[in-house]
C-alpha cells in the first residue's frame, strides 16, 4: 500500500487520517491541496511529505510556469510543517532543477519528482540492507510512531530495516508504540506490519519502559524528521524517553535516517523548530473528546533525542556510529 | 465530588468510565453489583477499591448474616482486581471485626467500613501535609493516572500532596500525564484540579520525557497500588518510565502511599502480581476502535518501580527515605 500515486494531472494520497478504519483517496489537483493535506496530516512522515511537496511543485508549474509563481507556492508548501527537513530538502531540489530548466518547466519538474520518488524507495531499500545487518537472527525490535511504506513513497526507513531483516530469513518480532496523540502506531505500523504478515503486538507508549525491564526488547529502531550535524535526532514525539529507557536497559537504540533527513546547516538539536499542534488531539481520539472543555495542552508533535543516547544512526550509505560530527560531514563531501 | 456513598442500604458509586462527560451515579444493592463495578473500573484507584470492597462486605452480611457466606463474598469482592493489596487489607479488616461480632453483623461490619471510610480521608489529609513539605513554595509538579479524591473515599494522596501545598500557599503547576489506555489523567486528574482552580496542563505519557528534558519539572508524584518490603512500588502502567525519566534529569520521584497500601508479605516487587486487561481498552478509546481488527496486544494495567528509583514514600506517618525496608518495618512496628 502507497502513500502517495501521481496521475500525471493530480496527486492522489491515501488518506492517513482515515486508516486503517477506512481506505479513502484524496485527489489533489493544485499545490494548495496538497499543503493543506500536509498541514492536516493526510499525508505524513518526513520522506512522504518530500515527496508530496514535490509533486506539489508540479501542480504549481502545470497551474503556472512562471517561476516566481513557482517560489511562491515553494514557500506555501514549505510552512506548512517546521520540523521535518525533507520537506525543505525536497523544495529545494525541485526549484535547482526548475533554475536550469530552459523550457517545459512542467515536464522538467514531473520527471524531478518521479527521480525523486523512485530514489526514495531504492534508498529505503539500501537503509534496510545496512540495517538488517544490526538486526540479530532472532530479534524482538521496538519501533514507535510509524516510520513505514506509508511514511516514505515505499518500504519505509525503520519499517525498512525490519521488512530486510524478514527477508534475510530472520526471526523478527515487532513491540509498537500506539503513538499518541495521532496513533501511527496502532494505525499505521500494525498495519503495514499485519499485512506483511510479520508478528506485531501493540501495547500503549506507558508500557514500553516496563517492557525493556521484562527483558523484551533486543533493540529499539525509530524513523526521523531531522538529524543535526552532532547526530542530535528531531523525532515523533515519545523517542526521547524511548531512548533514555533503552540507555537504561542496556539496550541499543538506532535511528534510520536518509541523508535528506540531515541538516548539517544546525549545530545541535537545540536549534531545531518544533511544531505544536492543535490542543484537540490530546483531548480526544478520533473526534470523541475525553476531557473536560477547556483544559491546557501542551502537544509537541516531536522532540529531540541527543546524540549520545543514539546508538547507530542507519542510512543509505551505511551505518554510521558515534563520533557523529566527523562522520556525517564525511558522508555529505 | 466523591467516588462513593453508603446510603445505608446500597453503595452508590460514581461511574468512573463516564466521566468527565456524564455524572452517573451506580447503585449497588449487592456484593455482587460491587464486585462487577470493581472490576469494570467503574469505582477504580487503590483506596476506593478497599473501601467499595469493604461496603460490599456490609450489603453481603445485609442479605447473609451467616459467616462462611461473608466469607465467600469476601472470596469474590478480592477477586475482582490482582493487584493493590489495600483491596485485601480492607477485606481482612472487615473479616477481623466480622469475627470479634457476637452479634447484629451488619450494624457492625456497617460501622467498621465507615471507620475505614473516614479515617481514608485523615489519613490522605495527613499524607498531604507531610507531602507538602517535600513541595517548593513554587513548584511544577508532573503527576501521572489519577490519585485524587476519585481514587480515594476524598482529597486523594498524590493530589492531597498537591492540595495540601496549595492550601499552604504554595504556587503549584500541574502537569497530568494523560494515561493511556484508561485515560485516568485527562478524564480524572485534570477534572478534579480544574473543579479546584489548581492549574493542570494536560500532555500525552510520551511527552513527560521531553517536559523534563526542557527543565519544566521540579518534582514527581505518584500514588501507589503496593509497596513490598524493600520499597519498590506498584503502580499505574508508565510509572517506571516517569521514575526512569525523572532519574536521568535529577528530578525528585515521590510515591504516596497509605500504610494500607504496604505488603510486607513481599520481600520485592518481583512477586507483585500485575494485572493484564482486555486489548480492547489499546486497540480503541471510548468504544471507538481504531486499531485493525486482531491484533495482538500487551496491556498490563500495572509496573513495578524499583525503589532505588523513589526518592521518599510519604504515608500518613511522615516521609520514608531509603533504606525503605528498615525504615518501614519501623513504621509498622
Amino acid at each position: 500500500m502507497n502513500a502517495l500515486e501521481w496521475t500525471g494531472r493530480s496527486l492522489r494520497l491515501l488518506d492517513q487520517t482515515k486508516l486503517p478504519r477506512a481506505i479513502v483517496w484524496l485527489d489533489c489537483q493544485t499545490h494548495q491541496d496538497v499543503a493543506r493535506a500536509i498541514a492536516d496530516m493526510v499525508v505524513r512522515g518526513a520522506p512522504a511529505i518530500g515527496a508530496a511537496a514535490a509533486y506539489g511543485l508540479v501542480l504549481a508549474a502545470q497551474a503556472n510556469p512562471a517561476l516566481e509563481s513557482l517560489q511562491q507556492a515553494a514557500v506555501e508548501l514549505g510552512n506548512t510543517r517546521p520540523t521535518a527537513v525533507n520537506l525543505r530538502w525536497a523544495l529545494q531540489r525541485m526549484l535547482r532543477a526548475a533554475d536550469l530548466a530552459t523550457d517545459h518547466l512542467a515536464a522538467v519538474l514531473e520527471a524531478e519528482a518521479n527521480r525523486l520518488a523512485e530514489e526514495d524507495v531504492a534508498v529505503n531499500r539500501a537503509i534496510g540492507r545496512h540495517g538488517a545487518e544490526l538486526v540479530p537472527a532472532e530479534a524482538r525490535i521496538l519501533t514507535h510512531c510509524n516510520a513505514g511504506a506509508l511514511a516514505t513513497v515505499g518500504y519505509g526507513t525503520a519499517l525498512g530495516v525490519i521488512r530486510a531483516a524478514v527477508e534475510q530469513g530472520k526471526r523478527v518480532e515487532v513491540f509498537a508504540d500506539e503513538t499518541r496523540p495521532y496513533l501511527q502506531g496502532s494505525r499505521l505500523t500494525v498495519f503495514e506490519l499485519m499485512q506483511d504478515q510479520i508478528p506485531v503486538t501493540l501495547l500503549t507508549d506507558s508500557m514500553a519502559g516496563f517492557l525493556m525491564a521484562q527483558g523484551r526488547v533486543d533493540l529499539v529502531v525509530v524513523g526521523a524528521d531531522r538529524v543535526t550535524q552532532n547526530g542530535d535526532v528531531a523525532n515523533k514525539i515519545g523517542t526521547y524517553s524511548l531512548a533514555v529507557l533503552a540507555k537504561e536497559h542496556g539496550i541499543p537504540f538506532y535511528v534510520a535516517c536518509p541523508l535528506s533527513t540531515l541538516d548539517l546547516s544546525l549545530p545541535s538539536g537545540d536549534q531545531i523548530p518544533i511544531e505544536e499542534r492543535s490542543a484537540s488531539e490530546v483531548t480526544g481520539v478520533g473526534g470523541l473528546q475525553l476531557a473536560p472543555d477547556g483544559v491546557k495542552v501542551w502537544n509537541p508533535a516531536f522532540d529531540v533525542t541527543p546524540h549520545r543516547l543514539v546508538t547507530a544512526l542507519i542510512t543509505e550509505r551505511g551505518v554510521i556510529r558515534p563520533p557523529y560530527g566527523p562522520a556525517l560531514a564525511d558522508l555529505l563531501r
